[in-house]
């Protein structure tokens, strides 16, 4: 099977869409600029059966919420597409939606209608629509441009890692698997992201492969500094105590669900959780530099093996 | 496990939203009314993975177009979350994209995204938007007022049964199949269904079940006569040749994606291929009879048998 990305290109040029290769698709009604997403949500793709319901509700709908904020967009509205199977109870989905609920509360969104629907798995596909002034694509990407992140990188991963391998936890693995199963998206960052951000998406496949789609889509040069990537704490003694390199983790891991945008230097506000981890610094060709050498992608593809 | 309806009340009831009930969600932005709607299309559940590729891409257009139409709607823009098995080949999906293709063409309707994901069995769930001036809910059916159905009932149901039954077929048994494979929503309604109807919704359940639905939210009675339902030449030929009653198949067979609305006796347009099966009589309870007395349901429900 070829990848995910090259999939999408080839089922997008059957209909004939040159809209398609960011988080959202924007689309005008009326006067009003709209973002709109779906992101499914599935067992034994996203999520294993045992994880807490109430965690499920509530990440198939910050993984959408990310999406849309990526793009410069304020959630709005949503439908699920519920799919469900005979051996789920019905204390458990009223739980899923429990944490859908708190989602809908923590990001201001209303949760409007959908279907639900019998299925061999659990599914949760979540579809957003959001209100945006400038949509900001990942396509904009100018020369001069500081990259950035939000937060930090690569706990979700270490999260997701801990959850499967082992049962009784320690603080600070409890926080990293707390980044994995409730991550929250990055609606503080609207306002800045539609001020100043040139390119923007969100961190969902993992750094390395998500710098490569913003230096392919804007056709630029990004060299960045693997020391200035941001690395926590948790993940630093995790990593430790694992013998792993946490800045790997960070590049590759995915699901962070923490926002990737260029924008001028002069714009870097210091009292927000981002950090500048490169620079463009050439446009004509899609190249991303790690200290001077090509970085490989390392990210997420569901059609491809690790 | 409880009904479908009984489930979605629960679960939105969580939500505490009291906008869901239709066959879309009503929203508005801006000065324009939208309204929105999901419906999942998956293997084993809605279709059988040897049907054609064409149709089922075809086919996931058509049902949530069919949604948007009920309620008055003009089909604007889609997504689509396209779930993929190990199995599927990609020029499956492929041919899948020239189904939904040949229906953005048929409806004048846009795919802008969506996202593939891995999955273990295949499945296509669309989100569609539409622009609808005036919203018809299911609730506003009115005492005196006709009830009317399009097109002909129980085709798709005939057309399943022959699919899934025997491998070499006549020219009527081909039709009633088409039927089932490639529904055509009833766009051609869309400007009757804004000026006239009170209440309206697609037949996708079955035409028994779906009748309750306009009754029991419009809180009226409803009287149809079984002899008016309005039967095709093919499912007579069917029904005759396998001893069943063509009007059991229409009342209970569901997926015809045919409308069933209510409207004033004087708006009845003897141009269309409407037909009225019944009316309005009473109000202050949810009830429908059919001959004088009380109708069963016996629609479609993913979580009862049947």
């Amino acid at each position: 099977m070829i990848g995910e990305f090259e999939l999408i290109k080839k089922l997008t040029a059957i209909l004939k869409e040159d809209t398609i290769g960011d988080d959202t698709a924007y689309i005008k009604i009326g006067d009003k600029g709209l973002n709109i997403t779906c992101d499914a949500f599935l067992e034994d793709v996203h999520f294993l059966i045992h994880y807490p319901p109430e965690s499920l509700g509530f990440k198939a709908i910050s993984i959408n919420v990310s999406d849309i904020v990526a793009n410069g967009g304020k959630p709005l509205y949503g439908l699920i597409s519920l799919m469900i199977p005979d051996y789920i109870e019905e204390r458990f989905l009223e739980r899923i939606y429990e944490g859908v609920k708190a989602a809908c509360e923590f990001y201001s969104l209303k949760i409007v209608g959908g279907n639900v629907s019998k299925a061999s798995k659990l599914g949760i596909d979540v579809f957003l629509i959001g209100e945006v002034d400038r949509f900001v694509s990942r396509n904009g990407a100018l020369v001069g441009d500081d990259v950035l992140v939000t937060g930090t990188l690569g706990d979700s991963y270490a999260g997701f890692k801990l959850l499967t391998s082992k049962k009784a936890y320690e603080e600070y693995e409890l926080r990293l698997i707390e980044r994995h199963l409730r991550p929250t998206a990055r609606i503080d960052y609207i306002n800045h992201i539609r001020k100043y951000a040139n390119a923007s998406m969100d961190i969902s496949d993992g750094l390395s492969s998500d710098l490569w789609h913003i230096a392919e889509r804007s056709n630029v040069v990004i060299e960045i500094n693997k020391d200035k990537i941001p690395i926590s704490n948790e993940l630093k003694i995790f990593a430790s105590k694992n013998h792993l390199d946490p800045y790997e983790i960070a590049l590759s891991g995915g699901e962070d669900y923490q926002l990737l945008f260029s924008q001028k230097k002069e714009h870097f506000n210091p009292f927000l959780d981002n950090t500048v981890i490169g620079k463009v610094i050439d446009k004509g060709r899609a190249l991303v530099l790690m200290d001077g050498k090509e970085l490989e992608r390392k990210g997420f593809d569901h059609f491809k093996k690790r």
